[in-house]
C-alpha cells in the first residue's frame, strides 16, 4: 500500500518536552500535517524501568498508525534510547525517526576535536544510547556523558535563566567541560529551553546540537528524498492528543511550542 | 464482620514518598505488619488531573482492600487533597487516616501565634486542602501556603544539603517566612529529609510539622483506642508492592526507609 503524502507526521512523547520537535518541525516544515501525542498521565518515563517504557511506547505506536501517519518521529529521548525497536517493527514501510539518531549524526558531522558531551535524563544517560550509535559513526570519538535529572523540574519550573538553574548547570557541566568537549548535545526535547543558560555555562568553544532542530532537518532530508514531501499550498492542520490535561498544561505546553497550542484532545485509556 | 487486629495496615502512595510515613509507623508501632504500595509506573500524582489521580486511588484502595488491611493510610498528599473522598466511600468500616487530616491536626495544635506556613507541591497547594482543613479547626487561623515543585527532583537526586536545594528552599521560602509564621508544615512525604536544610533555612522560631510523624501518631491512637493493636509479641512483616520496579527505587527507597527494603513485589496491572 502506497503512503499518502497528505497524511500528517506523528510525533510522540512522554508528556510535553516533544513540543520543541513540533515547533523545530513547523518552523522548518510548515506545510506539513502534524499529530502530536502526549503521555501526559505517565509522564515522566525517564525513571521507569525498560518493560513498561517498552509496553507504553508500542501503545502510543499503534495509535498513531490507526491514525495513518505517513512518518514517525519519537521525540523523547527515553523511549528512543530503550524502545525504538518496538516503534520499528510495528511501524512496518512507515518511516521512523528519532531524536538520538538525528541527534548522534550530527554532532559527528560538526566535531573537530572528536571529543563530544551528552547531557540527558538519567535514563536516557544510562541506556549509553547516545555514545552507542556516535561510536558505531566513528569508534575514534570520545564521548563524555552526564545525566541532568533536574534540569527536566527545572524547565517545567519556568526557571530558564535563574541563580539555581545556573548553580546545577555548573555543577552537573564541570566533569564534561572539564573533558574539553567541543560539542554538547541536548539530549533531552526539555533542554533546548535552557540553550541561552547552557552555552553561557558551556562557554563559545562548545557548540550545542538541539536535537529538535535536528530532528526537523533528518525529517526534510527524508521527505524531500522520497518525493514525500506535502504538496498542499495551504496551511496544514495541527492536532494534539494527551493522556492527561493537568493543571500547568497549557502554561507549560506553550512555553514549548513557542505559540498558541489550538486544539487538545485527550485520549481515555 | 469484625476487623481482624492482626492484620497489616495499609499505607499507599504514589511512589516511594510513602515510605517516610511507613519509616515512621515502624518507630512508633513495632509491632504492626504493613503493606506498602507505591505507584511507581504512574508517579508522580502532582501534576496530574483530579479525574485521573481519583482513578488511580480507586484502583489502588481496592486492592489493598482484597488484601484484608485493618487500616488505610494515604501517604500521598495529592491523593488525600484530591481524592480521600474516593478512599473514603470504598473502605466502609475500615478507617481511613491521610496524612493532610495529620499534619493539618498537629499545626492547629502547635501554633501560638495563628500564622502557619504549609508547602507541599503544585496540586496539594492548589487544592488548599490544608488550609482549608485548618480552618475548619480554627476559623482564626491564618494560613500561608507556597507550592515547591523543585523539592522533590532534589530529594530524589540527593541533594539533601546542598547549595542549590539551599537557595531553592530560601526563594520558595521567602514570602512564608515574611508572614512570621510560628509552624511550617511540611504537605508532601518527601520533605522530611529536606527536614535539617528547612530548619536551617526557616530559623528556629519556627517548628516544622512533618506529616509522617504525626500520622503514625494518629494511628497509634486509633489503635489504642479502639483496641485493635496487633496482640502479636514476634516481629511482624513489611511487604512492599509496586507497579514499577525504576532503576533506582532501591537506593532511593532506603533513602527514605532508612533501612533496607527487603522483598519488593511487582504489581502488573
Amino acid at each position: 500500500m502506497a503512503i499518502d503524502r497528505t497524511a500528517p507526521i506523528g510525533v510522540f512523547d512522554s508528556g510535553v518536552g516533544g513540543l520543541t520537535v513540533v515547533r523545530a518541525l513547523m518552523e522548518r516544515l510548515p506545510l506539513e500535517r502534524i499529530i502530536y501525542f502526549g503521555d501526559t498521565a505517565r509522564v515522566p518515563y525517564g525513571i521507569k524501568s525498560v518493560p513498561t517504557i517498552e509496553h507504553f511506547t508500542a501503545q502510543i505506536t499503534d495509535h498513531l498508525l490507526g491514525e495513518g501517519v505517513k512518518m514517525l518521529i519519537v521525540a523523547c529521548n527515553t523511549m528512543a534510547a530503550v524502545a525504538s525497536h518496538v516503534v520499528k517493527e510495528r511501524a512496518g514501510d512507515i518511516p521512523v525517526l528519532d531524536v538520538i539518531e538525528a541527534g548522534a549524526q550530527a554532532a559527528v558531522a560538526q566535531t573537530r576535536s572528536g571529543a563530544i558531551g551528552v547531557i540527558g535524563t538519567p535514563t536516557t544517560i544510562n541506556s549509553n544510547a547516545y555514545a552507542r550509535r556516535m561510536h558505531e559513526l566513528n569508534d575514534s570519538l570520545r564521548v563524555f556523558s552526564q545525566a541532568c535529572p533536574l534540569f527536566v523540574p527545572l524547565v517545567e519550573e519556568g526557571w530558564l535563566d535563574h541563580p539555581v538553574t545556573r548553580l546545577t548547570a555548573e555543577e552537573y557541566l564541570k566533569p564534561v567541560l572539564a573533558e574539553d568537549v567541543d560539542s554538547l548535545v541536548l539530549g533531552c526535547t526539555h533542554y533546548p529551553l535552557l540553550k541561552a543558560l547552557l552555552q553561557s555555562v558551556a562557554g563559545p568553544q562548545v557548540r550545542l546540537v538541539d536535537s529538535a532542530v535536528t530532528t526537523a532537518q533528518a525529517a526534510a532530508q527524508w521527505l524531500a528524498r522520497e518525493g514525500m514531501a506535502n504538496p498542499a499550498r495551504s496551511l496544514p492542520d495541527y492536532r494534539f492528543r494527551v493522556t492527561d490535561i493537568p493543571l500547568r498544561f497549557q502554561t507549560i505546553g506553550e512555553r514549548f511550542l513557542g505559540r498558541s497550542l489550538g486544539q487538545i484532545d485527550k485520549v481515555d485509556w
